[in-house]
């Protein structure tokens, strides 16, 4: 049967699809159609189609039912910084909508060398298990020896077991199987499929891992194409401040300049300023505890960080350094401005298979609700979690992961904690659709107040690139129509235009599972716009355009809203928490805030923008228009 | 001020627009902002800018209120074949709403090398004036000579008095002086701005013509991209046999297909197959009459014929020779054989400034209406034009041009003559919106029935690609983001679909001024879609996309739209006339028809994916989306 998919393959850019059912441990291969292929590209619009087709409205997300996508896209494991990534979809058990999440590291270019572009996995095994992909094979194997180990231990277990250092491993952790709501998936111990709670899916179905290795050289149409894109970027990143900045001090080079700014979430968004910031930099990182990167597949940019935290927050290296959405998790918004502390909570993150942000947010919440009164010393086992309690914050995240005390609480995230507590706590509960809020302050620049509000995976900072970011730069932008800059505080028409085209580009980018960093309009963005056309087509042969691509990612964003609908979500989902429509109660800027009014008329606008309704359906000349 | 502009220029793609006060004889000069030159593009979208904004609501089309604009393309003028074109647009007498055509030839161009991208002409003058613009200059001169004269001519004595015989001039004939209100433009006695009675509009404002002459080099970009794309396009097309057949036989090169497939406009679109077709085809003039082939611009296919008709209808080379419509219009709709009779018409129509689609359309209605007994010997001045009475149908030309008798009546067009005419005539009145249908059979292609109905400047074969033609390489248009070929009669979704991506398409070629049959999915095209692209980046540096230049595309249709509805249409003529609803009476598609309700459905599904409401009005979100 392989040799016939190769020929098929032969003949155009087709993918092949592994496809798993956990109740009957059946495998199998599928070729997935060149058009197929060509009208979803991959990552999230791929996994959004099988999740579409194949679970049944109103299936619990973490029963059986559900089904779990691993999907790279039709340019992933190219020879190019960023080109790595891979997507995993499914129904969210936060948001009990459509659930995804990306990673980087080498996991998704691995399983193209393994010979698959995706994995769909149904059911549930009866005991504990883990999938083993491996140059065109695929088994699943006994995990009842690693289940309730951390990452580190069951990485070491399967690579021991299978006798090869270099398979790359995608797992959970104990958050994972003990369905925290916001548990992740891991990669490599630091390559996170962070949000919308996909590793207690994964728990759900008992499936601990799968273990990817693979020998096949990936074969492209215009090899020489690649190499001199490749060439370009090489000559080009080091001369790119935005670039040599992430490299040099990873995603938290940005942190002192949104301090500056004002908009750094702090003291659970009540704030937009640290007093603690240099503490919790990327600068300070550099100075103190970092000590080495890493680069994801193929990158030349190495913005992950390594760091050892300092006792009593010594951290393992293996488990990598914080991001910072981390940093601000963990550190502003806590109040917290302990670097070794914040660490180590990061490493418990990624030992435990936790998500940073939905932890950082779940625990900011409970220090809001501890200061207020909402919850009391007892209830929280004898922690008094204050803003700024180094050790309440640490262990809290090991408290959520391990479901212990009011851990269990938090572990089903803020909106269903506070649904629980009640007592007016749903005030200090930040999150969209369930999914908590990362952190990025939408009161000095709005349109994040669109990006949380429309993502359809709920609160999403890396659904449109953060306005201000190309103020400067409009010209980077304008192929895709948008030709004048927007002011970062307007929500008027122009900003909503500018929101549609960017969010289908940025979703475009999910699609074929790209960095976001490497490319435009990020501020470390090197690629330019077009060039990723000339990538796609270089790699598949297609005579692919910009046009054709930002469809796909509109088909993408249109199916995710007919997915949501269907699951039941309504406009009044679409919503911002009300502390927004307050003022910033300090730092530079003091009393900003998103009017209500001018909020709703810019969702009502992006709506019919996107060709649905006053109600945010989609119209069917839409879904015949996207050829849904 | 020159001066001023120029160094503005530098730092920019900019434009300079000449505009024309006839009122008050003043001309000036206008920066055409890149930004609006970015956004509009030129052409056809550039002219309906200025007419929209600067022609009131409600204004006579043949008034001096009117606005006409000549405009050209970012592109045009670039040496490459088929980017040479120009647009003019103005308020139409034949349709009061968005009145439109473009023209090939050296005219173009030749404004581009006077430091000129566009004309805008308002108000009248008080005597026959023509314009005469050269390098950077221009003025208004004396016509009050040549006021009367044919083309050839009043093209000899404007040469002369200019002392130049490579002076460019795009003129009107008597036709046009007389406000015919399908008055043609001309340029070089045979490249026309057919459609829409643009001649009359200038006849109405006393121009005769526009003489321009220039020697700016133009500047690009990226020299050697053109270069590169230019040699590419020379080794191409001599191996592309749509392009020999084009280069070979003209545009008549598929008029014996046409006619086998049963869908060439015979007998006023009674039937499909005309029994001399033969007599009128390409074969037949490449055997017969031709004397020699022209190309326009940089062109390397020189589709152009030119003949010499044989005795008792000897032609003057120099008006070149007919085109398909002319050889179908003439013909087959009037069931003339005659090719030499045929080609004198045509000259007669180059002479007096007189499109031969509405005059062929004009003249096989009264054809109809004399059978039918509607129209009698008497009213016709003694003539009888019965079907295939090529000496009556050769008079009546020159009777319209003139006004003559009943060619008065004729040259208001067959929509204003049947409701003249009264007696049910209207039946046998073939246009739309007021223009007539140009030499598509819609019943064996239901694409053309939405370019009819939808095209908003009245009856356009131009306005998409006619459906049969891809079918067979729908991998061309998979830029477009259509991957499936569509039944030719199907008026299903997909057609819509397909109707859409295309109109939007060629639409942007008339934006740029590009020739259709240069580029795909024309059956003669060789360059690519994305060959655009790359040639509006490398002429003007800018980082465009075919999203970009789509969504300019579709501003255009949009706005066309606006203006028509301003001044007054509605979505009751968006329609076809009724004897496509009836089945045709003969040839191998005997019986088809258009389903009517299948095509209201489709209107209406596709003023919804054009984000229009069931009337057809653009919806402010779709405004503000393409930033309108």
């Amino acid at each position: 049967m392989r040799t016939i998919l190769i020929v098929i393959m032969m003949y155009g850019f087709n993918g092949k699809v592994l496809r798993v059912n956990l109740d009957t441990q059946k495998i199998d291969d599928e070729l997935l159609d060149e058009k197929i292929y060509r009208k979803y590209l991959g990552g999230r619009n791929l996994g959004l189609y099988y999740l579409n087709k194949e679970t049944s409205r109103g299936v619990d997300p973490l029963s059986p039912e559900n089904t779990i996508v691993f999907a790279t896209g039709v340019t992933t494991g190219v020879p190019l910084t960023g080109f790595c990534r891979h997507s995993v979809v499914a129904k969210s058990p936060l948001t009990n909508g459509f659930g995804e999440a990306e990673a980087g590291g080498f996991w998704g270019a691995e399983l193209k060398f393994a010979g698959y572009d995706a994995i769909v996995i149904k059911g549930r095994s009866t005991k504990p298990t883990y999938l083993w992909v491996h140059d065109g094979e695929a088994e699943l194997m006994d995990a009842s020896g690693i289940w309730g180990l951390q990452t580190r231990e069951s990485q070491e277990a399967i690579r021991g077991e299978l006798g090869d250092r270099l398979v790359r491993i995608a797992q959970i952790g104990p958050a994972g199987e003990k369905l925290v709501r916001y548990a992740c998936i891991l990669n490599d111990l630091k390559y996170a499929n962070g949000r919308s709670g996909l590793g207690a899916v994964m728990g759900s179905k008992n499936l601990k891992a799968i273990a990817v290795r693979g020998h096949n050289r990936l074969e492209f149409k215009d090899p020489e194409k690649i190499k001199e894109i490749g060439k370009w970027y090489n000559e080009n990143w080091p001369k790119h401040p935005g670039a040599l900045s992430r490299s040099k001090l990873g995603t938290s080079d940005g942190l002192l300049a949104t301090n500056a700014d004002g908009i750094l979430p702090t003291r659970n968004f009540v704030k937009g300023s640290f007093d603690h910031a240099e503490d919790i930099s990327g600068e300070r990182m550099k100075d103190t505890i970092l000590v080495g990167t890493e680069g994801c597949y193929a990158c030349s940019i190495r913005c992950k960080r390594v760091v050892r935290g300092k006792p009593p927050y010594e951290t393992d290296p293996a488990y990598g350094g914080p991001e910072y959405e981390t940093l601000a998790a963990f550190g502003s918004l806590c109040e917290v401005g302990d670097l070794s502390a914040i660490s180590y909570a990061n490493q418990l993150c990624n030992a435990y298979g936790l998500d940073t942000i939905s932890a950082g947010v779940a625990i900011a919440f409970s220090m809001e609700c501890f200061e207020k009164g909402i919850l009391t010393k007892d209830q929280l086992g004898g922690l008094e979690p204050g803003f700024g309690n180094t050790e309440a914050m640490v262990k809290l995240v090991d408290m959520i992961a391990k479901r212990e005390g009011f851990g269990d609480t938090l572990a089903e995230g803020v909106m269903r904690a506070s649904q629980r507590i009640g007592k007016g706590s749903e005030r200090y509960a930040m999150h969209v659709k369930g999914k908590e809020l990362p952190m990025h302050e939408p009161r000095g620049k709005t349109g994040l107040a669109l990006q949380y509000t429309l993502s359809p995976s709920g609160a999403d900072h890396m659904q449109a690139t953060h306005d201000p970011v190309f103020q400067s730069n409009v010209e980077n932008i304008k192929p895709l129509g948008i030709l004048d800059p927007v002011d970062r505080l307007s929500l008027g028409p122009d900003k909503v235009r500018l929101f549609k085209y960017l969010q289908l580009w940025w979703n475009l980018l999910d699609c074929l599972c790209v960095c976001k960093f490497v490319i435009v309009p990020h501020g470390a963005g090197v690629f330019k716009i077009n060039h990723l056309v000339d990538i796609v087509n270089a790699v598949t042969g297609w005579n692919s355009s910009l046009l054709e691509l930002m469809l796909s990612s509109e088909r993408s964003i249109t199916l995710a809203k007919e997915f949501n609908l269907r699951e039941g979500t309504t406009e009044a989902d679409d919503r911002l928490p009300n502390r927004f429509f307050e003022p910033l109660e300090s730092g530079p800027r003091k009393g900003a805030k998103i009017s209500e009014n001018d909020l709703k008329q810019a969702i009502i606008t992006y709506y019919r923008m996107m060709g649905w309704d006053d109600a945010g359906k989609p119209e069917t000349a839409k879904l015949l228009d996207l050829n849904i």
